[in-house]
């Protein structure tokens, strides 16, 4: 591609409107453009990146035995009535009438519209599983779009839907597409971890989210240094680390008149915060049979919420106890409770049952117990999950211990079950001639998100770093200054054509009225992995310089030997 | 692809509602599926041929310099305020409001969108000519869709838009694009004309559709049996032939009191209706001065009201004089009149210029004048060019002769000028600094529309017959009887290999369930243009059976050269 014939766009200085570095970026590089809040028009260089990303995804999708199909965008709201959505789904679903008055939406995924499909085409066992997807834009009326196409309201999805005879069959395929969902983002040359997510009353293991690692991510994530353990941070298993050590300490009622928070205490007596328990009353729900019960944490640590709602002793929803609820069962203000002589049942995190020589509220108004000890003092209470995992806690599976960074959520798999295939009566005939609803998956990649995903791991201050997989164009070829130099001229048409038969993506800087700062900086600025610059000075050393896009230095190549230096980095 | 995993979906059974072959024809194949009026979902088998279609698109747009971008599908309705279209555009724009009440439409078109985008990009002479497109979802809110994809509400279209400093350069890229359309209609192995079409006030050279030739299309094409020449019916000029004889008849008034039309005349009086002039009477416009005016035509032929309003003494628009009128000013009734003794002005078709010894009426009621002669009985009116074209006219290039044909609109090129440029002051500075809105030309295929029109041009009573570019599948390769010959089997195991490894596209059917038949109606009704059958029968002889779609005879090629013999016979 000649720069001369190409609609650039590159702008020097940043948008003002324009929060995160991947949309600042990808206005500077002239990768979108802004039609409406949430709109977004991809120029030439954008759009190059995000059909790689497309071509990948497709690649993989297809290796993975799933078949591409195209939905409308534009869906009856009939559908929608008939699975229950159009009135769960609020106003992010865009709803709106034809010129006869019927009603329609603009599809933010199309569950309801494959479903239909599959209770049309599929009927027998015997055609099953099937996967479909495609590669199509989604509409989603986001009250407040932002950060570019990270969250726009007209953005592009691979969105796959798979039918099954039974579950065993939809665990299959869905394994099948957690190992593609990995290709593709190896292919794509991502920092990306998967991630167990909250699936709610269907269990862990059916749901996991595909985070691009990047500082500015919306989850905290939480991953082992030495395995592929993911989770959401909270969702991952908090572990207990080494054994009870034996009571050293005397116990010992202190007062404490002061110290309304573990804060307070550790600070007024000069303790180790590790060696502190906060204890936190709920309020159990009905389905828990009700009644108080206290929660045990390390100082340090964080009761997490999620955890112990799905304790059977707690359920959901989880109610924090008022202070005259706490007061009356307990006859203390929530500053000074303990496990010691409490009159409430209680449950402790497994870092709590391995501490010793600890200090705990003591049930007594301004006053704590110094020194406990579990089995000296008192026996140990039931153990459970339930703190937030921290940074340095041992991995759930054992191998390595936990890191947290912030994650940008790319990609979503999940076990559907028969929500849709009930609601729809999308039924098949098995062996035995029953008609049974199909268990369903679904399996979503943001594509134009992970342009911007890409974008947020990859960049310095000089502007986008693409990885090679997804780059607009491979190599910049740069002259110093065409319209003084015929020979630099006839050098650079010549490589131009030998790197573009030799299968190479160029972008040519031909411009002649830009100086030589202006094409390095947009050629950086655009992300080109590799470029080329072209000099007069070099011509008569025979020698051109190449630089690789993370590279400070340049180095010298003979221009007849380019293509083949070219040919070695690349591989 | 092995048929077993893959959604097949043909259909026996002719669909009720679908009325065009191309419909009928894409429900039985399992291209599509409809999800409500004018909305369809593109099925496995529809979209592999979209995708080599848009495919073909993308690769001449690019080879001619255009730049692929894309848009939303959702524009702000301020966008169509500023053009002006938004008060034109009639209920086939579907409009709707976001959550927050501002007011957006789905795009059937990209006009004012692009405009926005190049008056915000586009500032100098030296940035142009610009030429960008996209392949895209547009929608139509049509009050009655039909004919399947044909004329669906939602659809795919590539648009593409060029921004030009002066009219000259839009010419430049006006024929890169026709010849660029040219390519790729070819490419996509179809029958097509380019076709000169009106452009109202702009000229004829500023517009060409593309048709599909089609006894199914809405329009009817002319064009020549010897050249490129084509055009709509309505517009190809009409030529005369031959040059006026010399007059042989007397000049006799004859009493025709039955005769009110030219049918009658020439039954009555056995007269070769060449040989008779139609006098139609029609009322000037106000631009023309007004005033009655005669239009002459040939017996034979149809006046062209299009023609007739481009004249300066006719002028849009058209109207008839009515009975009342022609009473008056000429004293007889519609039936009888005559270029001769008529008291209005009258203008001659270019072959009534070139009759002899004709008849027509005598502007008397119940008379006309048989063996009229120009210059000897009356004067020689002004001439012009007032008819439709017949099968068998002089081609207006002067090659060959007109062929009428039926087409489908698939490709439109238009010069726009600064139509949108000026509503929306998309200006750049010229040469002098001097600010011009840039002359624009935008240039359509309907992508959607290219699928069904190439199965109105290629199928017969089993179904579809692809040109090979554009075919789901290259190869059929179709077992006897899977379940009962494990060497069958294994033969058609290796060949499924070998013939992807060699890069074709394959069905491999494998069903085990279904008869031979069924298989190979299916494979015949989907269009693959290339079949292999393996028999065990064969195996003995060493042979397989191969079948062009397009024959009706085997050849059978022994197995280890059936890879070979593909490669031939696709090349």
């Amino acid at each position: 591609m000649r720069a001369s014939r190409y609609l650039l766009a590159t702008v020097k200085e940043t948008p003002a409107d324009a929060v995160v570095i991947s949309h600042q970026l990808m206005l500077r590089a002239g990768m979108i453009r802004k039609l409406a809040s949430g709109l977004y028009s991809w120029l030439p260089t954008g759009l190059r990146v995000l059909q790689k990303v497309e071509q990948i995804i497709r690649e993989e999708m297809n290796n993975a035995g799933a078949q591409e199909v195209l939905m409308p965008v534009t869906q009856p709201i009939d559908l929608w009535d008939e699975s229950g959505r159009a009135s769960n789904f609020g106003p992010e679903l865009l709803r709106f009438t034809d010129r006869h008055g019927n009603g329609f939406c603009l599809g933010p995924t199309h569950e309801e519209v494959i479903t239909d499909l599959a209770r049309n085409e599929l009927h027998s066992y015997k055609q099953l599983p099937m996967n479909f997807y495609q590669i199509q834009t989604k509409f989603r009326d986001e009250t407040r779009p932002r950060f570019g196409v990270m969250r726009s309201r007209e953005f592009i999805m691979k969105d796959a839907y798979s039918f099954h005879l039974d579950h065993a069959s939809l665990e299959d395929t869905y394994q099948i597409m957690y190992d593609a969902y990995c290709r593709i983002f190896d292919r794509l040359g991502l920092n990306y971890r998967a991630v167990a997510a909250d699936t709610g009353s269907i269990g862990g293991s059916g749901s996991h989210e595909f985070h691009v690692l990047a500082q500015s991510g919306e989850d905290a994530i939480a991953f082992s240094d030495s395995s592929s353990y993911a989770a959401n941070v909270e969702l991952a298993e908090a572990i207990a680390e080494g054994e009870r050590a034996a009571p050293e300490k005397p116990l010992q009622l202190q007062d404490t008149p002061g110290a309304k928070t573990i804060a307070d205490l550790v600070s007024q007596f000069q303790l180790p915060i590790e060696r502190t328990v906060k204890t936190l009353v709920v309020a159990a729900s009905e389905a828990a049979g009700g009644g108080l019960i206290a929660l045990l944490v390390r100082g340090d640590h964080e009761l997490n919420e999620l955890k112990a709602e799905k304790l059977p002793q707690v359920a959901a929803p989880l109610r924090f106890a008022t202070n005259e609820e706490i007061r009356e069962a307990i006859g203390a203000g929530p500053g000074s409770l303990g496990p010691l002589n409490l009159p409430i049942p209680c449950l402790a995190d497994r870092s709590v049952a391995v501490m010793s020589d600890f200090t705990a509220g003591a049930n007594i108004d301004g006053k704590h117990y110094f020194g406990i000890n579990w089995e000296r003092d008192l026996p140990l209470p039931d153990t459970a999950d339930l703190r937030d995992v921290v940074e340095g806690d041992p991995s759930p599976d054992g191998q390595g211990r936990l890191t947290i960074k912030r994650g940008i959520e790319v990609g979503h798999i999940f076990q559907l079950g028969t929500k849709y295939s009930e609601a729809l009566k999308a039924t098949v005939l098995d062996e035995n001639g029953k008609s049974l609803p199909m268990p369903m998956g679904c399996y979503g990649i943001g594509v134009t998100r992970v342009v911007a995903a890409a974008i947020e791991q990859n960049f310095d201050e000089r502007g986008i770093i693409w990885p090679e997989a997804i780059a607009p164009f491979q190599i910049a070829l740069i002259p110093v200054n065409l319209k003084k130099s015929p020979r630099e001229r006839e050098l650079c048409e010549q490589l131009y054509r030998q790197l573009t038969e030799a299968g190479f993506e160029v972008l040519y800087d031909d411009r002649e009225k830009e100086r030589l700062g202006v094409k390095l900086s947009d050629a950086e600025l655009i992300g080109i992995p590799h470029r080329v610059v072209v000099a007069e000075r070099g011509l008569d050393d025979n020698t051109v310089e190449y630089r690789a896009r993370r590279e400070s230095e340049n180095t010298l190549v003979a221009p007849d030997a380019i293509v083949q230096f070219l040919r070695d980095r690349l591989k």
